[in-house]
């Protein structure tokens, strides 16, 4: 807890009603999304800016006094990067959400952090254009945490992660400088690309306050394949052969066994229960396309041993199988008193031996999982249920992150592919990261945040 | 030039016969396909690197007595990005050109730095997948040179740049230190991306060695569609036109009538010399698609008051359309004894503001232009012919020059798109950027190569 006189000093230059000091409102800011024993404190104070320069002056206070800084969007993280174990201030965004301009001509739109990305979404489909990264809680996160964190989403197969659609960034510095990144054309070749270095930072180098993001035209229509496999290696020969086909889904997505079972039992869904696993396969494109690729996917599942297989083009009934996937996580939630979402990556050859050591290892810890996953990118994400409480479980649950992060980087893959490192991960960075990069991203971290104030202890 | 016995040491280390020292041998390292008055001069040897371990011992050697190291690829840079003003060792990557790996299930591809584009393309096709990133000189130019620029090509409006394809490098940093960066997954969220403040960064940072590339797959067919226009504005509406109509071309190209009418007069290819500009609109997908797409182009570029609409898909016929365009700085060079080409970028609603505005300011120098470029990105090559020698001439060229940057820069666009700063517009980069990112630059060069071998004198 720092000194009250300190964060009362805020009240200078702040207003009033921008400044949260009772300990019941700062409450829930020690915690975010993340489902796991970590080592959180309430911040000290909660601040929520409305202009770049509301921003500027809390760094520029902060740094002098040296006290940390935690950038917090709608909190949705999922590995503790929006929360602090070092007390300090919270720059809450919630007010700064306004789209600043939309150029359809341009294919551009330029933001403040605090916006949600399904209004960004929804804005760029009324001129037919497309902001494709599509993290499941994209209805309620804001742009400012998909910037920290580089989201990802199902759609990333085919149209990549937040740090492909940023063109130029505003950032405030730890010092409370205001710096452009970027010139905001599709293609810049001046200088270092210090906006992509920003992207995927978490928050620890510098406080984006405006983002220019790149949309695309959107396709014209899609619909939605899924199929059941005995086998999850028929499954991972499916998708290898979905592209051999030189069909370019927007999503293969993966449900097992077990998460279409606990799905059935709490939101029955109509899912087929007896199969190994689920693929859910998201076509788009050309109208005139549509049947060459539902031909050509339809005729990869049917000689990979897919049964089941059912095209999906009503709107409605879309929606309805994606609702049953993203059901996955509530349902898991309601085995145990606890849910740990779980995010690493492999290449993609690797997958079934991922997903199949992945359960072992849970089996062996006494662990229920249910896995879904966007196995185009060869990501999964193992859901563990479990009371988190109870010593012996936890300790379990502890020792299967461990092996299956070691798992992921010994099939050549990592140990977040969307998620973040956080508060949770940091002590599993050296597993995946040698001790060349980290010393580089140490230094890099010392050079833009000397007095270390900038969303500390993640990353660095 | 350096002590003869500094660089005579090498030999220690190094096979002789990957050594050049005499001064023929050497001469032709002076030059890259910059064509400006340069000052550059004769490296003081030329290293041929066969392995990582030549290139760590290299670096070792030249940061410990302060010799200046700029890597070298196909030497098709047109900024004087691989030649140098300080003397030194130039690194030839002609002997590390091995694809060390084809995996077509990952659709991944891992390289030495010296391997031709042009191959990497074609090895990728036999398994229908594809690597997007085309510079117009992909026949000759690396990959090595390709990552140190970030570069283009006339697909980047629908593929996006090199930086969009690196999944992981291997790098050798100033002081001989190997370092891995990134993981090979399609998305990756351990850590900052430091692969992608490599890219792009003119090997002013590190040396890279190997990269693993992204592939994707290859769209099953092409068409091209050409039109002329009377305007460059309804030229610039039919650009927009296409994108409400959802289609997205893998290319929209673009020649006004100087660069038609000298393509013509040295390489008769056909083309209308009437009017006042072309575009050539690339359009891929599946075969089933094409109509749909076909009729929407020809729709708008009717609208836009187009002229001569064809649209082209015999395979023979669009690569003559093709070498038609690309003819274009060759033809141009034929009409003085020297051709100078630049590349600026703007928001596409700039375009037809830019390309007049640099009509004018070369008329006003009495510079002959021929203006080709990649206008979906919003980014056109000037092509200027003159006399470099003649020092009115050059006089004019310089003036013209920083005229057309601040005018690109004024428009909201920037001073290089995909050829890089280079020895040549290093004296022009802070009309771009400002000063705090150039401070951050130069302390992020600092902090990777503080004793300043690393190709000097290019970014920082």
């Amino acid at each position: 807890m720092l000194l009250k006189s300190k964060t009362e000093q805020l009240k200078s230059f702040l207003k009033n009603e921008n400044l949260l000091f009772r300990e019941e409102e700062r409450y829930c800011y020690a915690e975010d999304s993340a489902n796991l024993r970590i080592e959180t404190v309430i911040p000290d104070v909660v601040v929520f800016v409305e202009t770049i320069e509301d921003v500027q002056n809390v760094l520029k206070y902060a740094n002098i006094h040296k006290i940390p800084v935690v950038p917090r969007g709608a909190g949705t993280n999922m590995v503790g990067s929006c929360v602090t174990n070092k007390g300090g201030i919270v720059l809450n965004f919630a007010k700064m959400n306004k789209i600043l301009e939309f150029n359809p001509d341009d294919m551009t739109m330029r933001v403040q952090p605090g916006v949600i990305l399904g209004d960004i979404k929804a804005l760029a489909e009324t001129e037919k254009l497309f902001y494709p990264p599509d993290p499941s809680n994209y209805k309620v996160s804001t742009i400012g945490g998909s910037i920290a964190q580089s989201s990802g989403g199902a759609r990333s197969f085919k149209y990549g992660t937040t740090k492909d659609y940023i063109l130029s960034l505003k950032v405030v510095l730890a010092d409370g400088t205001l710096v452009a990144l970027g010139s905001g054309t599709i293609k810049d070749a001046v200088g270092y690309h210090l906006n992509q270095l920003i992207v995927g930072s978490e928050g620890t180098l510098a406080v984006v306050v405006e983002a220019q993001l790149k949309l695309i035209p959107l396709p014209e229509t899609s619909v939605v394949v899924t199929a059941y496999f005995n086998d999850i290696e028929n499954a991972a020969g499916a998708v290898n052969g979905i592209i051999k086909e030189r069909v370019f889904p927007a999503t293969i997505d993966f449900m097992d066994k077990n998460s279409i079972s606990t799905v059935e039992k709490f939101y029955p869904s109509g899912l087929n229960t007896d199969k190994e696993c689920l693929l859910l396969i998201e076509i788009d494109g050309f109208e005139s396309s549509m049947d060459t690729q539902i031909q050509r996917v339809e005729k990869v599942l049917r000689e990979n041993g897919a049964a089941d297989i059912v095209c999906i083009s009503d709107k409605e009934q879309m929606e309805a199988v994606w609702t049953a996937r993203r059901a996955s996580y509530g349902a898991a939630a309601k085995l145990a008193p606890d849910i740990v979402t779980d995010d690493v990556i492999v290449p993609r050859s690797s997958l079934a031996k991922m997903v199949k050591g992945c359960r072992d290892i849970c089996e062996k810890y006494s662990l229920h999982v249910c896995i879904v996953g966007h196995v185009g990118d060869g990501n999964i994400h193992p859901q563990i249920a479990l009371n988190i409480e109870n010593d012996d479980e936890f300790k379990n649950l502890m020792s299967a992150k461990s092996e299956i992060y070691s798992l992921a980087v010994e099939l050549g893959g990592t140990i977040s592919a969307e998620h973040g490192v956080g508060l949770e991960k940091m002590s599993y960075i050296d597993k995946v990261l040698d001790k060349e990069s980290i010393e580089y991203m140490k230094r890099i971290k010392h050079l833009f945040d000397p007095n270390g104030i900038l969303n500390p202890n993640k990353i660095w």
